[in-house]
Protein backbone atom coordinates (compact mmCIF):
# COMPACT_ATOMS: atom_id res chain seq x y z
CA UNK A 1 0.00 0.00 0.00
CA UNK A 2 1.02 3.37 -1.06
CA UNK A 3 1.44 6.30 1.74
CA UNK A 4 -0.30 10.01 0.21
CA UNK A 5 -1.71 12.60 0.87
CA UNK A 6 -4.94 14.51 0.04
CA UNK A 7 -5.07 17.34 -1.92
CA UNK A 8 -8.63 17.92 -2.58
CA UNK A 9 -11.75 16.53 -4.02
CA UNK A 10 -12.27 15.69 -7.38
CA UNK A 11 -15.53 16.72 -9.27
CA UNK A 12 -16.74 15.07 -12.11
CA UNK A 13 -19.99 15.42 -13.56
CA UNK A 14 -20.01 12.54 -15.98
CA UNK A 15 -18.81 9.63 -14.60
CA UNK A 16 -19.39 5.75 -15.25
CA UNK A 17 -22.40 4.22 -13.32
CA UNK A 18 -20.40 2.98 -10.28
CA UNK A 19 -18.50 5.34 -9.61
CA UNK A 20 -21.59 7.32 -9.38
CA UNK A 21 -22.24 8.93 -5.77
CA UNK A 22 -18.65 8.00 -4.56
CA UNK A 23 -16.58 10.36 -3.22
CA UNK A 24 -13.20 10.91 -5.33
CA UNK A 25 -10.10 12.77 -3.75
CA UNK A 26 -6.86 13.64 -5.67
CA UNK A 27 -4.16 12.25 -3.91
CA UNK A 28 -0.70 13.28 -3.85
CA UNK A 29 2.47 10.93 -3.05
CA UNK A 30 5.67 12.50 -1.94
CA UNK A 31 7.47 13.73 -5.19
CA UNK A 32 3.72 15.23 -6.05
CA UNK A 33 2.39 12.91 -8.30
CA UNK A 34 -1.31 13.10 -8.66
CA UNK A 35 -3.70 10.08 -8.50
CA UNK A 36 -7.48 9.93 -7.73
CA UNK A 37 -8.87 7.40 -4.98
CA UNK A 38 -12.52 6.23 -3.74
CA UNK A 39 -12.73 7.61 -0.10
CA UNK A 40 -14.68 5.27 1.75
CA UNK A 41 -13.62 6.72 5.33
CA UNK A 42 -14.31 10.36 4.35
CA UNK A 43 -10.42 12.41 4.77
CA UNK A 44 -10.16 15.95 4.47
CA UNK A 45 -7.29 17.69 2.65
CA UNK A 46 -3.78 17.33 4.43
CA UNK A 47 -4.72 13.92 5.79
CA UNK A 48 -1.88 11.47 5.37
CA UNK A 49 -3.48 8.07 4.25
CA UNK A 50 -2.55 4.38 2.90
CA UNK A 51 -4.22 3.59 -0.52
CA UNK A 52 -4.88 0.16 -1.48
CA UNK A 53 -4.22 -0.70 -5.19
CA UNK A 54 -5.32 -3.11 -7.85
CA UNK A 55 -8.56 -5.99 -6.87
CA UNK A 56 -8.11 -5.08 -3.15
CA UNK A 57 -9.16 -1.37 -3.87
CA UNK A 58 -12.69 -2.56 -5.34
CA UNK A 59 -13.14 -4.71 -2.31
CA UNK A 60 -12.67 -2.11 -0.04
CA UNK A 61 -15.00 0.12 -0.81
CA UNK A 62 -17.30 -2.34 0.81
CA UNK A 63 -18.79 -3.43 -2.99
CA UNK A 64 -16.41 -5.10 -5.32
CA UNK A 65 -18.82 -3.94 -8.27
CA UNK A 66 -17.19 -0.29 -7.78
CA UNK A 67 -14.93 -0.08 -10.37
CA UNK A 68 -11.70 1.60 -8.60
CA UNK A 69 -8.11 1.07 -8.29
CA UNK A 70 -7.37 2.58 -6.46
CA UNK A 71 -9.06 2.78 -2.21
CA UNK A 72 -7.76 4.71 0.63
CA UNK A 73 -7.44 2.42 3.74
CA UNK A 74 -6.63 4.65 6.78
CA UNK A 75 -5.68 7.43 7.70
CA UNK A 76 -2.47 7.21 9.93
CA UNK A 77 -2.25 9.26 13.10
CA UNK A 78 1.27 10.98 12.42
CA UNK A 79 3.41 11.26 9.80
CA UNK A 80 6.69 13.12 9.59
CA UNK A 81 8.71 12.58 7.28
CA UNK A 82 11.39 14.56 6.16
CA UNK A 83 10.71 14.16 2.15
CA UNK A 84 7.00 15.71 2.59
CA UNK A 85 7.89 18.97 4.19
CA UNK A 86 10.10 20.30 1.08
CA UNK B 1 -6.87 6.26 -10.99
CA UNK B 2 -5.04 8.54 -13.10
CA UNK B 3 -5.50 11.50 -14.56
CA UNK B 4 -4.95 11.94 -18.47
CA UNK B 5 -6.20 13.78 -21.03
CA UNK B 6 -7.32 12.76 -24.59
CA UNK B 7 -5.53 12.47 -27.16
CA UNK B 8 -7.04 11.30 -30.70
CA UNK B 9 -8.90 8.66 -31.78
CA UNK B 10 -6.80 5.24 -33.05
CA UNK B 11 -7.65 2.90 -35.92
CA UNK B 12 -6.68 -0.51 -35.62
CA UNK B 13 -8.37 -2.63 -38.16
CA UNK B 14 -6.97 -5.91 -36.72
CA UNK B 15 -7.96 -6.15 -33.57
CA UNK B 16 -9.20 -9.19 -30.91
CA UNK B 17 -12.69 -10.10 -30.58
CA UNK B 18 -13.46 -8.73 -27.22
CA UNK B 19 -12.14 -5.24 -28.37
CA UNK B 20 -13.85 -4.99 -31.77
CA UNK B 21 -16.69 -2.32 -31.56
CA UNK B 22 -14.84 -0.32 -28.72
CA UNK B 23 -13.99 3.42 -28.74
CA UNK B 24 -10.26 3.66 -27.91
CA UNK B 25 -8.17 6.61 -27.52
CA UNK B 26 -5.14 7.60 -26.91
CA UNK B 27 -4.54 9.45 -23.91
CA UNK B 28 -1.34 10.93 -22.44
CA UNK B 29 -0.40 12.14 -19.04
CA UNK B 30 1.04 15.31 -17.59
CA UNK B 31 4.57 13.67 -19.05
CA UNK B 32 3.63 13.33 -22.10
CA UNK B 33 3.58 9.55 -21.84
CA UNK B 34 0.55 8.03 -23.85
CA UNK B 35 -1.48 4.90 -23.59
CA UNK B 36 -4.82 3.29 -24.72
CA UNK B 37 -8.38 3.31 -22.87
CA UNK B 38 -11.65 2.07 -23.94
CA UNK B 39 -14.07 4.88 -24.01
CA UNK B 40 -17.77 3.75 -22.23
CA UNK B 41 -18.22 7.46 -22.39
CA UNK B 42 -18.07 9.80 -25.28
CA UNK B 43 -14.77 12.20 -25.12
CA UNK B 44 -13.19 14.19 -27.01
CA UNK B 45 -9.78 15.39 -27.66
CA UNK B 46 -8.34 17.23 -24.91
CA UNK B 47 -10.89 16.04 -22.02
CA UNK B 48 -9.04 15.62 -18.94
CA UNK B 49 -10.25 12.21 -17.65
CA UNK B 50 -9.84 10.03 -15.07
CA UNK B 51 -8.74 6.19 -16.11
CA UNK B 52 -9.50 3.38 -14.30
CA UNK B 53 -6.57 0.05 -14.80
CA UNK B 54 -6.10 -3.59 -13.72
CA UNK B 55 -9.37 -5.65 -13.47
CA UNK B 56 -11.37 -2.86 -12.70
CA UNK B 57 -10.79 -1.59 -15.81
CA UNK B 58 -12.70 -4.54 -17.62
CA UNK B 59 -15.81 -4.05 -14.99
CA UNK B 60 -15.76 -0.44 -15.88
CA UNK B 61 -17.05 -0.80 -19.85
CA UNK B 62 -19.94 -2.71 -18.46
CA UNK B 63 -19.09 -6.17 -19.38
CA UNK B 64 -15.51 -7.71 -18.21
CA UNK B 65 -15.41 -10.18 -21.13
CA UNK B 66 -14.04 -6.89 -22.54
CA UNK B 67 -10.16 -7.24 -22.46
CA UNK B 68 -8.96 -3.82 -21.40
CA UNK B 69 -6.44 -2.92 -18.95
CA UNK B 70 -7.40 0.75 -19.01
CA UNK B 71 -10.71 2.44 -19.10
CA UNK B 72 -12.11 5.98 -18.91
CA UNK B 73 -14.25 6.42 -15.95
CA UNK B 74 -15.03 10.01 -15.56
CA UNK B 75 -14.77 13.37 -17.15
CA UNK B 76 -13.52 16.01 -15.14
CA UNK B 77 -15.11 19.66 -14.71
CA UNK B 78 -12.64 21.38 -14.50
CA UNK B 79 -8.53 20.84 -14.47
CA UNK B 80 -6.18 23.34 -14.33
CA UNK B 81 -2.82 22.23 -13.07
CA UNK B 82 0.05 24.04 -14.04
CA UNK B 83 2.20 21.21 -15.63
CA UNK B 84 -0.53 20.26 -17.72
CA UNK B 85 0.05 23.93 -19.76
CA UNK B 86 3.74 23.17 -20.30
CA UNK C 1 -3.02 -0.21 -22.71
CA UNK C 2 0.39 -0.01 -24.10
CA UNK C 3 1.70 1.12 -27.94
CA UNK C 4 4.61 -0.84 -28.39
CA UNK C 5 6.45 -2.16 -31.76
CA UNK C 6 6.90 -5.79 -32.48
CA UNK C 7 11.09 -6.61 -32.61
CA UNK C 8 10.54 -10.16 -33.53
CA UNK C 9 10.29 -13.79 -32.10
CA UNK C 10 11.49 -15.55 -28.64
CA UNK C 11 12.13 -18.63 -28.56
CA UNK C 12 12.13 -20.66 -24.77
CA UNK C 13 12.14 -24.30 -25.71
CA UNK C 14 11.91 -24.87 -21.79
CA UNK C 15 8.58 -23.30 -21.46
CA UNK C 16 5.27 -23.76 -18.62
CA UNK C 17 2.80 -25.74 -19.44
CA UNK C 18 0.01 -23.28 -20.89
CA UNK C 19 2.34 -21.24 -22.68
CA UNK C 20 3.21 -23.81 -24.94
CA UNK C 21 2.04 -23.43 -28.40
CA UNK C 22 1.57 -19.59 -27.82
CA UNK C 23 3.57 -17.52 -30.34
CA UNK C 24 5.45 -14.92 -28.30
CA UNK C 25 6.88 -11.95 -29.50
CA UNK C 26 9.43 -9.78 -28.10
CA UNK C 27 8.18 -6.12 -27.89
CA UNK C 28 9.65 -2.73 -27.02
CA UNK C 29 8.32 1.02 -26.24
CA UNK C 30 9.69 4.06 -27.89
CA UNK C 31 12.52 4.10 -24.70
CA UNK C 32 13.54 0.73 -26.28
CA UNK C 33 12.66 -0.88 -22.74
CA UNK C 34 11.47 -4.72 -23.81
CA UNK C 35 9.24 -6.90 -22.71
CA UNK C 36 7.33 -10.65 -24.25
CA UNK C 37 3.68 -10.48 -24.88
CA UNK C 38 1.80 -13.22 -26.44
CA UNK C 39 1.03 -12.68 -30.20
CA UNK C 40 -3.14 -13.90 -30.73
CA UNK C 41 -3.23 -12.34 -34.20
CA UNK C 42 -0.41 -12.88 -36.37
CA UNK C 43 1.91 -9.62 -36.05
CA UNK C 44 5.49 -9.04 -38.00
CA UNK C 45 8.57 -7.23 -36.86
CA UNK C 46 8.01 -3.89 -37.34
CA UNK C 47 4.61 -3.68 -36.45
CA UNK C 48 3.20 -1.36 -34.12
CA UNK C 49 0.94 -2.74 -31.70
CA UNK C 50 -1.60 -2.33 -28.65
CA UNK C 51 -0.54 -4.91 -25.81
CA UNK C 52 -2.84 -5.69 -22.81
CA UNK C 53 -2.13 -6.25 -19.58
CA UNK C 54 -2.82 -8.04 -15.78
CA UNK C 55 -5.42 -9.99 -15.77
CA UNK C 56 -7.32 -9.26 -18.81
CA UNK C 57 -4.02 -10.65 -21.22
CA UNK C 58 -5.08 -13.89 -19.97
CA UNK C 59 -8.41 -13.39 -21.27
CA UNK C 60 -7.51 -12.00 -24.41
CA UNK C 61 -5.59 -15.23 -25.87
CA UNK C 62 -8.82 -16.77 -25.80
CA UNK C 63 -8.18 -19.07 -23.02
CA UNK C 64 -7.89 -17.53 -19.32
CA UNK C 65 -5.46 -20.75 -18.55
CA UNK C 66 -2.76 -19.78 -20.80
CA UNK C 67 -0.36 -17.57 -18.00
CA UNK C 68 0.89 -14.45 -19.74
CA UNK C 69 0.77 -11.01 -18.12
CA UNK C 70 0.79 -9.03 -21.65
CA UNK C 71 -0.80 -10.21 -25.09
CA UNK C 72 -1.16 -8.29 -28.22
CA UNK C 73 -4.48 -6.81 -28.78
CA UNK C 74 -4.81 -5.15 -31.63
CA UNK C 75 -2.39 -3.42 -35.05
CA UNK C 76 -2.59 0.32 -34.89
CA UNK C 77 -3.30 1.06 -39.04
CA UNK C 78 -0.75 3.96 -38.71
CA UNK C 79 1.46 5.03 -36.21
CA UNK C 80 4.01 8.43 -36.88
CA UNK C 81 5.01 9.42 -33.72
CA UNK C 82 8.21 11.21 -33.72
CA UNK C 83 9.39 9.53 -30.48
CA UNK C 84 9.62 6.49 -32.21
CA UNK C 85 11.59 7.10 -35.24
CA UNK C 86 14.59 8.35 -33.75
CA UNK D 1 8.55 -10.24 -5.52
CA UNK D 2 9.85 -7.27 -3.94
CA UNK D 3 13.17 -7.49 -1.48
CA UNK D 4 12.39 -4.79 0.84
CA UNK D 5 13.39 -3.52 4.89
CA UNK D 6 11.15 -3.53 7.82
CA UNK D 7 11.41 -0.10 9.07
CA UNK D 8 8.84 0.27 11.47
CA UNK D 9 5.18 -0.14 12.74
CA UNK D 10 2.05 2.00 10.98
CA UNK D 11 -0.43 3.62 13.41
CA UNK D 12 -3.61 4.13 11.50
CA UNK D 13 -6.64 4.90 14.11
CA UNK D 14 -9.32 5.01 11.39
CA UNK D 15 -9.21 2.11 9.02
CA UNK D 16 -11.34 -0.14 6.95
CA UNK D 17 -12.86 -2.91 8.32
CA UNK D 18 -11.32 -5.48 6.92
CA UNK D 19 -7.88 -4.35 7.48
CA UNK D 20 -8.74 -3.67 11.36
CA UNK D 21 -6.19 -5.84 13.90
CA UNK D 22 -3.61 -6.42 11.38
CA UNK D 23 -0.33 -5.66 11.77
CA UNK D 24 1.02 -3.55 9.23
CA UNK D 25 4.51 -2.12 8.87
CA UNK D 26 6.40 0.35 6.68
CA UNK D 27 8.82 -1.48 4.47
CA UNK D 28 11.65 0.04 1.89
CA UNK D 29 13.36 -0.84 -0.44
CA UNK D 30 17.09 -0.36 -1.38
CA UNK D 31 16.56 3.18 -3.06
CA UNK D 32 14.42 4.30 -0.03
CA UNK D 33 10.73 4.40 -1.44
CA UNK D 34 8.49 3.21 1.23
CA UNK D 35 5.22 1.41 1.35
CA UNK D 36 3.45 -0.24 3.54
CA UNK D 37 2.56 -4.20 4.11
CA UNK D 38 0.77 -6.31 6.17
CA UNK D 39 2.48 -8.36 8.31
CA UNK D 40 1.37 -12.13 9.23
CA UNK D 41 4.63 -13.68 10.27
CA UNK D 42 6.09 -10.90 12.92
CA UNK D 43 8.64 -9.39 11.56
CA UNK D 44 10.82 -6.45 13.39
CA UNK D 45 12.62 -3.36 11.80
CA UNK D 46 15.47 -4.43 10.12
CA UNK D 47 14.60 -7.55 8.80
CA UNK D 48 14.72 -8.19 5.47
CA UNK D 49 11.61 -9.53 3.80
CA UNK D 50 10.38 -11.02 0.14
CA UNK D 51 7.06 -8.55 -0.28
CA UNK D 52 3.82 -10.26 -2.29
CA UNK D 53 1.59 -7.72 -4.43
CA UNK D 54 -1.71 -7.68 -5.74
CA UNK D 55 -4.10 -10.00 -5.89
CA UNK D 56 -1.34 -13.05 -4.22
CA UNK D 57 -1.27 -10.56 -1.51
CA UNK D 58 -4.85 -11.03 -0.45
CA UNK D 59 -4.37 -14.67 -0.27
CA UNK D 60 -1.14 -14.42 1.21
CA UNK D 61 -2.81 -13.13 4.71
CA UNK D 62 -4.74 -16.08 5.05
CA UNK D 63 -7.79 -14.15 4.11
CA UNK D 64 -8.43 -13.14 0.81
CA UNK D 65 -10.94 -10.31 2.18
CA UNK D 66 -8.31 -8.74 3.59
CA UNK D 67 -7.76 -5.95 1.51
CA UNK D 68 -4.27 -5.26 0.89
CA UNK D 69 -1.89 -4.90 -1.96
CA UNK D 70 1.30 -5.91 -0.10
CA UNK D 71 1.84 -8.22 2.46
CA UNK D 72 5.09 -10.10 3.47
CA UNK D 73 5.70 -13.50 2.76
CA UNK D 74 9.13 -14.70 4.39
CA UNK D 75 11.76 -13.27 5.95
CA UNK D 76 15.45 -13.71 3.99
CA UNK D 77 17.43 -15.52 6.48
CA UNK D 78 20.99 -13.76 4.99
CA UNK D 79 20.89 -10.35 2.73
CA UNK D 80 24.24 -8.82 2.01
CA UNK D 81 23.66 -6.55 -1.04
CA UNK D 82 25.99 -3.69 -1.35
CA UNK D 83 23.33 -1.08 -1.82
CA UNK D 84 21.36 -1.47 1.07
CA UNK D 85 24.56 -0.13 3.25
CA UNK D 86 24.91 2.89 1.34
CA UNK E 1 6.37 -10.62 -19.18
CA UNK E 2 9.54 -9.83 -18.27
CA UNK E 3 13.05 -10.59 -19.52
CA UNK E 4 15.35 -11.09 -16.73
CA UNK E 5 18.11 -12.92 -15.80
CA UNK E 6 18.77 -15.68 -12.50
CA UNK E 7 21.24 -14.40 -9.99
CA UNK E 8 20.85 -17.02 -7.20
CA UNK E 9 18.73 -19.03 -5.03
CA UNK E 10 17.04 -17.20 -2.20
CA UNK E 11 16.90 -18.81 1.34
CA UNK E 12 14.43 -17.79 3.81
CA UNK E 13 13.79 -20.16 6.72
CA UNK E 14 10.62 -18.19 7.72
CA UNK E 15 8.12 -17.89 5.22
CA UNK E 16 4.17 -18.43 4.26
CA UNK E 17 2.76 -21.41 4.13
CA UNK E 18 1.40 -21.36 0.43
CA UNK E 19 5.00 -20.50 -0.52
CA UNK E 20 6.85 -23.44 1.45
CA UNK E 21 8.51 -25.96 -0.48
CA UNK E 22 8.25 -23.64 -3.77
CA UNK E 23 12.37 -23.13 -5.12
CA UNK E 24 12.71 -18.62 -5.31
CA UNK E 25 15.45 -17.03 -7.74
CA UNK E 26 16.58 -14.05 -7.03
CA UNK E 27 16.55 -12.50 -10.77
CA UNK E 28 17.30 -9.31 -12.26
CA UNK E 29 16.53 -7.51 -15.21
CA UNK E 30 19.33 -5.45 -17.42
CA UNK E 31 18.98 -2.38 -15.31
CA UNK E 32 20.57 -5.29 -12.13
CA UNK E 33 16.82 -4.12 -10.52
CA UNK E 34 16.21 -7.71 -8.08
CA UNK E 35 12.91 -9.22 -7.40
CA UNK E 36 12.19 -12.49 -6.15
CA UNK E 37 10.26 -15.05 -8.59
CA UNK E 38 8.99 -18.83 -7.82
CA UNK E 39 10.70 -21.21 -10.38
CA UNK E 40 8.93 -24.05 -11.21
CA UNK E 41 10.82 -25.07 -13.82
CA UNK E 42 14.61 -25.66 -12.73
CA UNK E 43 16.87 -23.32 -13.21
CA UNK E 44 20.43 -22.35 -13.14
CA UNK E 45 22.47 -18.70 -11.97
CA UNK E 46 23.00 -17.03 -15.17
CA UNK E 47 19.73 -18.21 -17.32
CA UNK E 48 17.87 -15.58 -19.25
CA UNK E 49 13.82 -16.60 -18.11
CA UNK E 50 10.74 -14.79 -19.07
CA UNK E 51 8.91 -13.99 -15.88
CA UNK E 52 5.17 -13.87 -15.38
CA UNK E 53 3.60 -11.08 -13.07
CA UNK E 54 0.33 -10.33 -11.22
CA UNK E 55 -2.51 -13.11 -11.08
CA UNK E 56 -0.94 -15.36 -13.93
CA UNK E 57 1.91 -15.99 -11.75
CA UNK E 58 -0.15 -17.83 -9.59
CA UNK E 59 -1.74 -20.20 -11.94
CA UNK E 60 1.80 -20.61 -13.50
CA UNK E 61 2.77 -22.42 -10.44
CA UNK E 62 0.83 -25.05 -11.30
CA UNK E 63 -1.75 -23.98 -8.33
CA UNK E 64 -3.15 -21.00 -7.72
CA UNK E 65 -3.47 -21.22 -3.82
CA UNK E 66 0.49 -20.23 -4.48
CA UNK E 67 1.04 -16.73 -3.24
CA UNK E 68 3.67 -15.41 -5.72
CA UNK E 69 3.21 -12.40 -7.96
CA UNK E 70 6.14 -13.04 -10.02
CA UNK E 71 6.61 -16.97 -11.91
CA UNK E 72 9.46 -18.24 -13.93
CA UNK E 73 7.93 -19.29 -17.26
CA UNK E 74 10.43 -20.40 -19.58
CA UNK E 75 13.98 -20.72 -20.20
CA UNK E 76 14.98 -18.66 -23.22
CA UNK E 77 17.46 -19.97 -25.49
CA UNK E 78 19.59 -17.36 -26.82
CA UNK E 79 19.71 -14.14 -25.50
CA UNK E 80 22.09 -11.26 -27.05
CA UNK E 81 21.07 -7.70 -26.03
CA UNK E 82 24.11 -5.72 -25.55
CA UNK E 83 22.81 -4.10 -22.86
CA UNK E 84 23.18 -7.27 -20.37
CA UNK E 85 27.05 -7.58 -21.18
CA UNK E 86 27.96 -3.89 -19.40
Amino acid sequence: MQIQRVVRDLVTTKRTFWLQAKALRVVEDYKGNLEVAVDPIGCKPGDFVITIGYSAARIATGNPKITTDLTIGGIIDHWDEQRWRS
